[in-house]
This record gives C-alpha cells, sequence and structure tokens, in this order.
C-alpha cells in the first residue's frame, strides 16, 4: 500500500476525539479509542443496527450482554415515528430506550436515496413521499441537523446526497459538491450541541472526485470525523476496497473514519485492512432471519437438512446461547418451522460473532499480527458452507 | 356450588402424582402439587403454549427467567417437523431443547379437529392431509402416544374425537363415547412408560354427555389426571363454565383437573374457582402481538395513540424488562413500527402476568383468601381500556 497524504483539518475548534494506539504492519489498520458521550469505543468497532431505535430481535437486556459500546439509528426512520416531539420529552434516544452505549445516528440522506418516492432534490434538500399518497416530506441539512439533536445521539451525521456508484462522473460530481455544500450547511446547523459530526465523502467509484471529496471535507474542517458513503449499493468489492483506499489514504490520521453501510465479516477485514474505524450494516441480523450464520469455521446454513439431526454446537468456539445450549438439530427446526426464537437465538449469534472479531482484530493490531489474522480469517470466511459440515 | 361426587378410580395401579394441600372456603378452588420427573409443580399452574418445542419469542433463558415450570407442546406439530426420529435420537424434547422443566403432550386429537384438511375420523383414528394436495397422514391412539412416548413428555394426553362445542346431542355422543374406547387403547399403549397419562372429558355442551364422559373415564381408570376438552371453541364463557363445574364435581379429587386450551386471566380465575389445576393458553403471547398487555390495573392496549408520549411503565407492579426499563412511549413505538422486540418484551411481560396470577392464587388459596382475591382480579380484568389510561 502507498501511504496516504492525511490533510489536518484547519482550525482547533473540534475537541480531540480519538485516538490511534496501535497500527499494523503491512496494513493501514490501527487501533483506536473514540471517546464519546456514553463511553469510550474501541476501534476498529462494528455498530449493530438500530434504525427504528432498537435492533432487531435484540432486546435491550440481550444488547447489553452483546458487549457492542455503539449502535447505530437513522434519522429518516424516527423523524417519521415517533418524531422529534417523543425524543424532546425523553431527554433523547438514551432516555426514550433505556440504552446507555454511544449511539450514531445516519442523516437520513441515503434513505432519501434508497427509500423515497417521488422523491425531488433541490439544493435547499429533499422533498419526497415515504409511501403511495403519502403526505410530502421534506428534509434539508439543517432539518436533518435539527432533528439529530432531538434525538440526542453521541455522533451525527451531515445530510448527504446519495447516487448510485454506478452513476456518470458528472451526476457523481454534482451529487458530491452539493454533499459538500451540504456538509457546511449541516456543521453550520450544529449550533453549540455537543454532539460530535462525521462528514460523508462521496464520488461514486470516480477515484478523482472520492479524492476530491476527501480533500474539500478535510479543508472544510469542524468535523470529528470522516465517512465514506454511497458504497455497498452493488459495486463489486475489489471497486469499492479501491475506493476505500484511496479515500483512507487522504482523511486526517486523527479523525476517525466509518465506511458506512457495510458489510459481511470479510468486508469488515478488508476494510480494517484499509485503514476504516467504524462500521455498520443489518447482515448479522438479516441472515439470521433466513437460518445463516457466520462461525470460526466458516459460513453455517441451518436450513440444510443436514442439520437435522446434526448434534453438534453451532459453533463450539462461541458462547451465545444458540451454541452453548441448543444443538444444531434444533435451531433447524427452528429456522425451518418459521419460529421467531430462531430468529432471535441466530441474531445474537451473528451479532456476538461480529463483536468478537472486532475484538480479534484490535488485539492482532495492537499485538502486531493483523495481517496473519486478516489472511486466515479471510481463508475460513472464504469457505462455501458444504465444506464445513 | 353443590358439591361433586367425586369417583375414585378402581384398582391402585396408577402411582399417587398429585396431592391437594389447601381447599378454598366458598369455592371448589384448591392448591395442590403435582410430581412430575421435570419437578413437582405447584397448582394451580399455567402452561405457556410451546406448539413446535418453542413458546412463541421466547428462548430458553427467557422461559427460565418466567417462572414458569411446565411447558405444553404438540404432538401433532412435533410428528410433521421434526418427526419421531429426532426426538429418538436426542433422548427426547429435553435433550433437544435444552429445557429442563416439566413438559405436557397434547396428543393431536385438538388439531385433527381444528387444522386438518380432508379429514376422514374413523374407530381406527383419524387419517388428513396437512395441506392442500399434501400427503395423507394418519393419527391413531397408538401413534398418538408412540409419538408422544419419542417426544419423552412428562404428561401425555389420550387421543381423543373433538367436535364443535355446539355439536347436536347425537354427535356429541358419538365423539365422546369413541373417546372413551381411544383413551382405553391410548392407556394400553402406554406399555412400560413412566410418562404419565391424562384421560379428556368430551360431550360438547351437553352436562348429560360430560357427566356420562367423566364417570366412563374414571371407571376406566389407570389415569394420573383428567382434563377437559372441546372448551374455548366459540362457546359463551357461562356455558363454559358450568360445562367446567358439572365436570370437576364428577372427576376423583385425588387426580389433578386441566381445561385445555383456555383463555384469558379471568377464564383462568373461573376455571380455578370451579375445582381446575392446569390451564394453557396462546393468549399470552397472542396479545402481545398485537400490542395487547395485562396489567395489575386492567387491560392496556399499547397500540393506543395515548400511548405515544406515555413516560409510565407498563405496570409497575411488574418486575419484567418491558415494565421496569422501558416507558410506554416507547412499547408503543415497538409495537406501531412493527418491531419484533415489541412482540418479545410484551409476551414475555403477559407470560409473567399469568405466572405471577396463578402464584397469587395459589398464596391466596392456602391463607383462604380466595374468594376475595377472585371478586377483586375479575373487577380489575373486567375494566375496559380506557378507563385504565
Amino acid at each position: 500500500m502507498v501511504s496516504g497524504r492525511p490533510r489536518r483539518p484547519p482550525g482547533g475548534s473540534v475537541r480531540p476525539v480519538f485516538t490511534v494506539h496501535a497500527r499494523a504492519d503491512g496494513s493501514r489498520a490501527r487501533a483506536g479509542t473514540l471517546v464519546t458521550a456514553h463511553g469510550e469505543i474501541a476501534t476498529p468497532v462494528f455498530m449493530p443496527v438500530g434504525t427504528r431505535a432498537t435492533v432487531k430481535t435484540q432486546p435491550l437486556a440481550q444488547l447489553e450482554r452483546l458487549g457492542a459500546p455503539m449502535l447505530l439509528a437513522n434519522t429518516y426512520h424516527l423523524m417519521l415515528r415517533p418524531g422529534a416531539e417523543v425524543f424532546a420529552r425523553f431527554g433523547g434516544i438514551h432516555g426514550w430506550t433505556g440504552w446507555r452505549g454511544a449511539v450514531l445516528t445516519d442523516s437520513g440522506g441515503f434513505q432519501v436515496f434508497s427509500l423515497a418516492r417521488d422523491c425531488v432534490i433541490t439544493e435547499d434538500g429533499a422533498r419526497f413521499r415515504t409511501a403511495t399518497d403519502g403526505p410530502i416530506v421534506t428534509l434539508t441539512p439543517e432539518s436533518s441537523i435539527a432533528m439529530q439533536r432531538a434525538i440526542g445521539s453521541d455522533v451525527m451525521m451531515v445530510f448527504d446526497h446519495c447516487v448510485p456508484s454506478t452513476a456518470s462522473e458528472a451526476e457523481a460530481r454534482a451529487a458530491m459538491e452539493r454533499t459538500t455544500r451540504w456538509a457546511r450547511r449541516s456543521r453550520d446547523a450544529r449550533g453549540d450541541s455537543a454532539q460530535q459530526l462525521f462528514a460523508i465523502v462521496q464520488g461514486a467509484c470516480h477515484p478523482a472526485l472520492r479524492r476530491a471529496s476527501a480533500d474539500a471535507l478535510t479543508d472544510l474542517g469542524g468535523f470529528d470525523g470522516y465517512a465514506i458513503g454511497g458504497l455497498a449499493v452493488g459495486e463489486q468489492a475489489d471497486v469499492r476496497n479501491d475506493v476505500t483506499e484511496l479515500t483512507t489514504e487522504r482523511l486526517p490520521e486523527d479523525r476517525p473514519r466509518y465506511l458506512m453501510g457495510l458489510g459481511t465479516p470479510t468486508d469488515l477485514l478488508d476494510g480494517v485492512h484499509r485503514g476504516v474505524d467504524l462500521f455498520d450494516c443489518i447482515v448479522p441480523t438479516a441472515w439470521a432471519q433466513h437460518g445463516r450464520a457466520f462461525t470460526s469455521r466458516g459460513k453455517v446454513d441451518l436450513r440444510r437438512g443436514a442439520h437435522r439431526l446434526d448434534d453438534a454446537p453451532l459453533d463450539p468456539a462461541c458462547d451465545c446461547d444458540a451454541c452453548a445450549r441448543h444443538p444444531r438439530s434444533y435451531l433447524h427446526h427452528l429456522i425451518k418451522a418459521g419460529e421467531p426464537v430462531g430468529w432471535q437465538l441466530l441474531a445474537f449469534h451473528n451479532l456476538r460473532f461480529y463483536v468478537r472479531l472486532m475484538a480479534d482484530v484490535r488485539a492482532a493490531i495492537a499485538s502486531g499480527t493483523f495481517t496473519a489474522l486478516y489472511a486466515a480469517r479471510r481463508e475460513v470466511l472464504a469457505r462455501p458452507e458444504r465444506e464445513e459440515c
């Protein structure tokens, strides 16, 4: 890997919230600490997705057992339901949900791109419907930040303009430049909030645009961290990895980097290797719903008939209830029968797998063994499921 | 209430498994102990429904926290999936699921009535399909008991012939008399099994038939307990209560009585008052799925907009996570958003409500205060939800 050309943000207005403790040899991977109002987050870290202020199938007591210090929630969804009034009443998402860890809120930019109907985007912001014949809703940099301030997340995201990863250079450039202007407006809307704010690098899969975006946001300054947006939307993994790498090379070394919406465990390893510190993804819970699990020996599809009489634990190296208390045969039954408990147990298992993977990654970076761990884990994770059983 | 005319079963072939410790004044309610291979069950008791060897939304760790000593599972469902082979491999339902408490299995008679398609019932048993164009399946007294022996439940039920509660006298008589003949075959099929076996009283809503059924099964002997079947299928509560009362009056005092498939908390109180010892019902989990909860102050419908900003706990008298850790506003949100965690939290709450209700009932019987508790609790439970908020 070529070394990056980091830029430091101008001015000292942003409190230092991130420290790098260790760097891997032969990799851009790094281990650090992100200080938030709800705990110090050891990075690299995976954030379970709590779109509607709840992680699918995982009540608060389970989340506390999980070992994940930080959740992601979505401004788009929470603006629509329950709405800002509820957060005002309960003093934010922590008082309302009881979650004591950290929370990062996405700004709604990605959901405007992926969920909104009849969407019209202007320089002011986005106007759209959330359902056919539904009322018109608007989101702007200012209203997104206002909603995120109401939610009271530890880390807010700027409102960004997302385009497909296959967008033309002209389309991607316009959206990227608008994202930069919206980042300034998001930053200015922050006011006196003590909540952190991350900017979002856009530019689709055009290297020059990604570099220009990273440079412009770094020059703009006033951000506590930087995200890479607009990926994990269908592009090839090698393209994504290239974009990630050229972007992290351009971002300040002393700021956390968040690769939005990724991914499988392999994707996370690839991101860490390229200097990413934060991740979020629905894969652990979504795969669980269909009986698919990550294990220390590779992927396992519990729907397969081979597991009907299988008395082995799902993963002998895992400490979750699915693995510690049930044979695969029973988990297979729950999944095949469509029983909620099957999803619940496997979702926790997959989340635990992600949390432990990130802990192993951090330890390996600290002990100088990351590249060995990276190669070994990627090999296991690439195994087709039939070989595992 | 008139006193019953209990019959003792002839012969001493059945080990005593049930002891009555206390009886209420002014009521047929009684407190006892049912000794099983997986614990001593204090009665009256509510059994959560684990149709497919799992209680909806409640993993094993939650069930252990619940305080319910005994679950119900269904032979009909477990015969179809996972099938006897799986139970043979794992030494029964306990080894397979990890559940250490007691299990009662229904025989499949009710599911043949309520779920089977193209069903033909002959003296031999039932022939039916479980899905349109599915293969033909048979259930007989012998095959039901064989499956229940494979499952390894603590209490097996005889295979019975269910008819609608509105069945004519002739139809109900034929089914009742067949149920008696099938009870004998079920008993004979028990072989050397140490699993308990309960007979099932039928007779729809015809008092003479119910009495004749109870007498015939008592005369037949060899049963560890008696169930009242064919109720909770649409009949009026007062009719059900009358049938329950005239049946319990006829059954042996020294055997446990199980009112199958009931019901709301009010139904349980009514059953206890008429001498019933065991209950099962899907109401706690099914109501929870739709945001409906039982509380110490009455029923609460969390879907109502009145709860959107409600900072009160669901039930200040409850120790479950839904009540102890979240305001109603958050629970309202989870239910309105269709989030799995909403169902999970409320299902546990409702099950805890049932478990505590039965504990309160047992304590009241023991302390001579059951009739007061009965009246007070029924009054609270009858309140419409709008008065509660």
